[in-house]
C-alpha cells in the first residue's frame, strides 16, 4: 500500500509522464486509428483522464462542474455500466475534440483531482486513486505501441524518438532451470496495489519441468522462418493456419525484406534487425509454431511465475500456454470497476512479466497480462520451457 | 483393450449403426449445410470411409484399389497431411456424389476392412481400426446433431423420429456435493481405448468446492430469461454480450414463443417445454451468464472429473469454465492422426460427460469434448459450482 | 395474341417442358444452391407452381383448396406484396419439401388449372394465365444455366446429357452492317404477348453506326488472353478492375487450363474448346474489356433492335452498352405483378437476342434481359459495333 | 477556351480558392476518413497538387526537382498509369506527411507552375493547365462535402462556418413546362473548357414531356416521410428497397428528430429545417421512390438539357433517370488523363445541374456529374417530369 503522503505525487508525475510520452508527436498522430485495436492518442488522453473525472469527481466532489458533458460519451472505452459510448471502430473518425481541447481536459482534471485530495484523504477515496493511476499507467504503454504502429505503418516510415531503448542486447548464454515437482502458490501476496485479478492466492500443483534463462532472441526466429516454418502447416494451430493464410503473414511485425536483409521499423526509424536480441512483435500462434519447431513448449502462467526469480525478466510480454481465466475464488469488484477485468475471460492468452514500454512502477511477478492469440503489436515475446 | 476377438464385430456394428441413424431421412437431407459448422449427413457418410480407406486400406492392402480417386478430396476434412480438401464450407454445395454411391463407398470399404482382419490383425493395426471406429462414433453424434440443425431450421419443422429420448425428466431434489481441498489425479488411466488428449494422468491441487448433483432444468433458465438475463451486460463476458447483440439472442437454440408459450423444436416436431428436464442448446456464454446471475460459477474440467462419480451424468455435455488446453506432457500423435485434438487446442472450452447423441461404448469420465463458446448445437448443459 | 384454343395446350406443354429439363438429375441435384444467383432447380419448379397458384387458382377457383399453407412462404422468390418469403441466400438449405413432394404440387396445380380453363376462359385470365406461362419459360433457362452451374462447380464433373447443342460452330465470314444516321422505332409492336418493360413503342435518334454480322468467337477471345487482357487495367472499368482482382479472373467461366490446353465445362463434361464457337459465360466487364481491346464498342440495346433483322442471332445472350431503363411512357402494373420488372432498373446492363438455353416461343427481337455486369452463368455472349 | 493572358491568374485564384475553404478548420479536421468515400482534407490539398506535379511539372520542367518521392505514392488517387497508390481506404490512416508539409508542398509546386508558365505558354500546355484548374475546382465540392460530413458525423456536431449559404429559400410558385417531341441536340457546343464525356454533341430523340420549374423542398419530403414512404416497398428499387433495410434510412443525411420537430446539421450546426428551400442529400433511390409515390418520375439527362433554359437551376445536383454512359462517338484521353472519367460509366447515375457548394466558373448546362444510386452527402435534390 502506498504512503498517503505520497499518493498525489504519484498521480502528478503518472499525470505528467503520459504527456512526456506525446512530446514528439504531431498533432495529426494524436488522431489516426489505422486498426480497431490501436486507439488514437488523444484518445487515451482523455479516456484516462474520464476515468479520473467519471469515478472519483463526479461522486466525491460537490457540486463538480463537469468539463464536457459530451465527453463521457467520447472517452469511455467499455464501461456499458456508465451509459453509451462511441464504437470503438469509429474512435479514429473524430477530429473533434481537438488535442488542444483534451489537454484543458486534462488539466482541468488533474487540478480537481489535486484539490480533492488536498483536502480529503480516506481508503476508500485512495483505493480509487491508485486504480486509476494504474489504469493510466496501463494505456501509457497501450500510447507507446499505439504510437509505433500509427507511425510503423506509414508509408514515409517516420521516426518517433532515437533515445528509446528498445531492442537492449543480450549475451548471456541459454541455460535451463530446473523445478521440482509439486505444490506452488500462486497469487498476489502483499498488501501493495494489484488488480483483481491477481487474486486470491491459491495452490497449483505442479510437474517437475525446465525453463530458459533466456528469452527466445531474432537470430533463433530466424532459423525458424528460413525453415520454412511459416509454410508448415503441422507447426500451427489450426486457427493460427488460418491467420497465417487470410493475412498472407511470412515474418514478424514490423519486419521488412529489403534486398535479402531484415530490417525492422523501430521508434528510431527503420533499423537492420540485430541478432541477438529477444525476437517481439510475435503472435502467440508464432510463438507456439517456434515452440514446436523447437520440439518443445511455452510455459504455462503458473509454471513462470513458480520460476520467475530464478531468470532476468522484463523486456518482452512473455506469451504463455495459460488461457485467460479467473483464479479460484476470483470475485469481481462491485459496479463499472468491476468490468475491468472479469468480462475479457474467454478467449484469450495470458502473457506475462513486462516490457520495454511498461511504466515504472507497474510491473509485478503476479501480474497478468491478456490478449487475443492473433494480437502482437504489443513488445511480446517467448521463452522455452519444457 | 478391446478382446481382439471382439473388434471386428465391434467395427461392423458400428459400421452399421451409422446406416441406421440415417434411415428416417429422405434423399434429401442428406446433402444440404444451413451453417458451416454443421455438416451434410451424406458428408458424414463418406468422411468416416475414407478415414479407414486412408490410413488402413490404403498402406495395408496390396494392391488395394480404391473406391473413386476424387473421394480422398470430397471427403477429407482437416488432415492437411494428406492433400486438398473441399472447403468446410461448399460441402453443402455438392449434389454429387449421390448417396447411393455414398453406400456403395461404404460396403466398398467396410468389406475390404472386413477381409483385411479376417486375414490379419497386429497391435498397429488393431489401434488404428479401434481409432477408425471411434472416429466414427465421433461423427454419429455430429449427425444426430447435424440433423436436428437441418430439420429444425427449415420452415416445415419436419419430424424425425418419435422414439428418440431427448428431454428425460429429472425429479430428484438438487444438493451440494463437497469436495475436499487436495491433489487429485486427472487424465485417463486404463488400458482402454482414450484419445491422446486424456493423456498422460497428472496432479491437480484443487481447493474445496462444492458442486451440483442435478443439471439446470428449462424451469431454472426460464425464470433466467423472465429476469431478463439476456439484457443484463453486466451477467455476460464483453464477447458474449457482442454474440447476444449481434445475434439478438433470446432463448435456447430451437426455442419459439408462440402465444405466450414457450415450444421447442425435437426430433418429433415442434412441442410444448417440459419444465423439470435439464436445459439444452445454449452456449458456453449462456451458461456463464446463467451462473453469474446466480451468484454462483461453472466447475472447472477437474473439479467435474474429481466429483463425477457422485452425480449422475450423461445426458447433456456440460460446458466448464477451463479452456481446452494439452496436459502436462501431452504428445500428439505422428503423422495426420496427429492432427485430431492437438491443433484445436486454442479458443475452445471444454465440455464434460456426454448427451442423449453420445452413441453407446464412445463415453467416459476422462473424456473431454470441445467447442468454440458460442456454439450451441450440441446437446450442451450446464451444471453449477461454488 | 395465342389463340385461345390453344392457350391450353401451350401451358400443358410448357409445365411438361420444365419437368422434361430435369429429367437428367439425380435427386440431390434439386436441392443445393452453390451461388446466392443460383437456385436450386426443385426451388424452380415450385416456385413456377406457386405463381399460377397465388395469381391465378386462388383468386379465381370458387373454394379453391391450397396444395400446402407453408408453400407461399417457401416458394415465393421477391413479390413483396404476397408477404414474407425465404430468404434468397437460404434456398439452398432446405431440404424439405422434398422432390416428390413438389412434384405432387405441380401436378395438383396443372390439374386445377386444366381444370378451371377447360370451364372458363375471359381476356383477363387468358392474360394471366400467358404470363405464368411465359413466367415459367424464363424459368426454363434459368434451369438450365442453374444446372450448369451445380455441375460444372461439383469436383466430378458430372455431365448432365450429351444431346444438348451448346457450342455450334458459326463459320461464315465476319462482315460490318452499315447503319444510316436517323430516326428508329423502338420496342415492341404487335398484339403477341410481349413484357411491360418492352412497351411502349418509341422512337430514338441514331447516328450513323456498323454492326458485326458474327458474334466475337473463342478463337479471338483466346487471342485476348493471349495478349494478357485480364492484366492491363487501361480496358476496364473501375469496377470491373477490382471484380478481376478480387474473384482472380483470368478466363471466362466454366475454362480451365490443363496441360497448355483450354477446357470448358460444357453439360457433356470437360471438353476442349473449339475455336470456331461463339464466346460465352462472359460477364458485362469482360465483354467491354474485350471491345476496349479491339478499339470498337459494344451496340447499344436501340442500334441492336434496329439493325438485328439483318444478321443471325439467337445462340448467345448479347451485352449491350445500355443500362436497363425504362422506356418513355413506361407503365408498371398494377399489385404483385408489378414487380416483375420495373424494380430491377438500376444497376444492370441489358442482354439482347437468345440463347442456347432460351426455351421456343420465349424469343423477341425487342426482349429486353438484364443482369448484373458481373455475372456470367447465363450464356452471355458479344457482339461487336463501331 | 480561356484566354491565355488570364490563365495563369486563373491557376493562382484557384489555388488561393481551396485554401480559403480550409481555414475555418482544425488541424485534425483535416487527417480522419469517417467512410470509404469521404477523403481526408489533407488528401484533397496534396492530391490536387501532385496533379499539377506529375502531368506537369514532372514531364515540361528541365531538371525539374520534385518535392518529395513518396508524395506520388500517397496522393496518387486511381492513376493505375503512374503506379501504385495508397487504398483509398487507408487515405485516413496517414497522419503523415503532416498538414504543413502538405502546405509547403502546395506553394512548392504554385511557384514551380507559377514560373514554368511566365517563360513559356503553349496550347498543349495550357490545356493541361486548364484540366488542373477543373480538376482542383471539382475538388473544391468535394473539400467541402467532406468537410460537412466529417464534422456533421461529429458527436458534438462543430460549426464550420455561419455564412455559407446552403438553403436558400425559394418562394416561387411551382409550374410545369411542356416539350415539343422532337430531335434536340445534346453536348457541349463551344470552344470553352469541358470534360470529355459532355462531347461530342449529337441528336436525341424527345418524346413531348413536362418537366418542374421548381426542385423538391423539405416540405414536400416531409409529407413523403409521414405518408410512411420509407415504409412502403412498392416506391422503392429493389436494390434501393434492401438499402433502406439494411441502413435503417428513414430521413435524409444529417436529419435529425429531436422531441417531434426535424432539425439537419449544416456548415452552421445543428438548425431548424426550413419548409420551403430544397431537399438535399437524398440518395438516387430516395429521388426515385419520392418520386413514385408523387405517380410522376425523374427526367432524363437529356430532358433535362433540353429544357434547362426555361428553369432556374444550380442550388442542387439534381439526379435525373439516367445511367452514366459514353455519349455517341464518346473517346477517351490517351495516357493518365484517360482515366479521368471513362472508367466510371457502369452502374452510376447522372447528376445535372450544380451545388450551393460548387466553385464558381465550374458550371455548365452540359456538365454531367455521376455518382452511385445509394450516395448522398453531397448536395443533392431532384426535379419532377411527367
Amino acid at each position: 500500500m502506498i504512503a498517503i503522503d505520497n499518493l498525489l505525487e504519484f498521480f502528478l508525475e503518472t499525470r505528467k509522464h503520459s504527456e512526456i510520452i506525446c512530446e514528439p508527436l504531431e498533432t495529426e498522430d494524436y488522431v489516426v486509428q489505422p486498426i480497431v485495436d490501436v486507439s488514437p492518442p488523444k484518445w487515451h488522453l482523455g479516456h484516462t483522464t474520464w476515468f479520473f473525472e467519471e469515478f472519483i469527481l463526479k461522486p466525491h466532489v460537490d457540486n463538480y462542474q463537469i468539463f464536457d458533458a459530451d465527453f463521457s460519451f467520447v472517452f469511455n472505452s467499455y464501461y456499458e455500466t456508465v451509459g453509451k459510448r462511441v464504437v470503438r471502430s469509429d474512435r479514429g473518425n473524430m477530429s473533434r475534440p481537438s488535442v488542444k481541447k483534451v489537454f484543458e481536459y486534462r488539466n482541468y482534471v488533474t487540478q480537481a483531482t489535486k484539490k480533492l485530495f488536498e483536502s480529503e484523504q480516506t481508503k476508500n477515496l485512495n483505493d480509487l486513486l491508485e486504480i486509476g493511476i494504474h489504469h493510466e499507467k496501463q494505456h501509457q504503454e497501450l500510447l507507446l505501441t499505439d504510437i509505433k504502429y500509427i507511425l510503423g505503418n506509414n508509408p514515409l516510415l517516420p521516426a518517433y524518438s532515437n533515445e528509446f531503448v528498445e531492442h537492449p542486447i543480450e549475451n548471456h548464454p541459454q541455460d535451463w532451470i530446473s523445478v521440482e515437482e509439486g505444490i506452488y502458490e500462486i497469487g498476489h501476496n502483499s498488501n501493495n496495489f494489484c488488480y483483481d485479478n491477481e487474486l486470491g492466492r491459491h495452490k497449483v500443483y505442479l510437474n517437475s519441468y525446465q525453463i530458459s534463462n533466456k528469452l527466445v532472441t531474432n537470430e533463433e526466429f530466424i532459423q525458424f522462418i528460413e525453415a520454412k516454418g511459416y509454410q508448415k502447416f503441422d507447426l500451427w494451430h489450426a486457427e493460427g493456419w488460418d491467420w497465417v493464410n487470410q493475412n498472407k503473414i511470412t515474418a514478424p511485425l514490423y519486419w521488412h525484406k529489403i534486398e535479402g536483409e531484415w530490417y525492422h521499423y523501430t521508434y528510431a526509424g527503420l533499423k537492420k534487425i540485430a541478432s541477438n536480441t529477444p525476437i517481439t512483435h510475435i503472435s502467440y500462434f508464432e510463438a507456439f509454431a517456434f515452440a514446436q519447431w523447437k520440439g518443445l513448449r511455452l510455459p504455462t502462467e503458473f509454471e513462470w511465475e513458480a520460476a520467475q526469480s530464478y531468470f532476468p525478466w522484463g523486456k518482452r510480454w512473455e506469451w504463455t500456454e495459460s488461457a485467460y481465466l479467473p483464479y479460484p475464488n476470483y470475485k469481481k469488484a462491485d459496479g463499472a470497476l468491476g468490468e475491468y477485468n472479469g468480462k475479457f475471460m474467454v478467449s484469450q492468452k495470458v502473457l506475462r512479466g513486462n516490457s520495454v514500454a511498461t511504466p515504472d512502477k507497474h510491473s509485478r511477478c503476479t501480474y497478468r497480462n491478456f490478449f487475443h492469440p492473433n494480437l502482437r503489436w504489443q513488445f511480446t515475446g517467448l521463452r522455452l520451457a519444457k
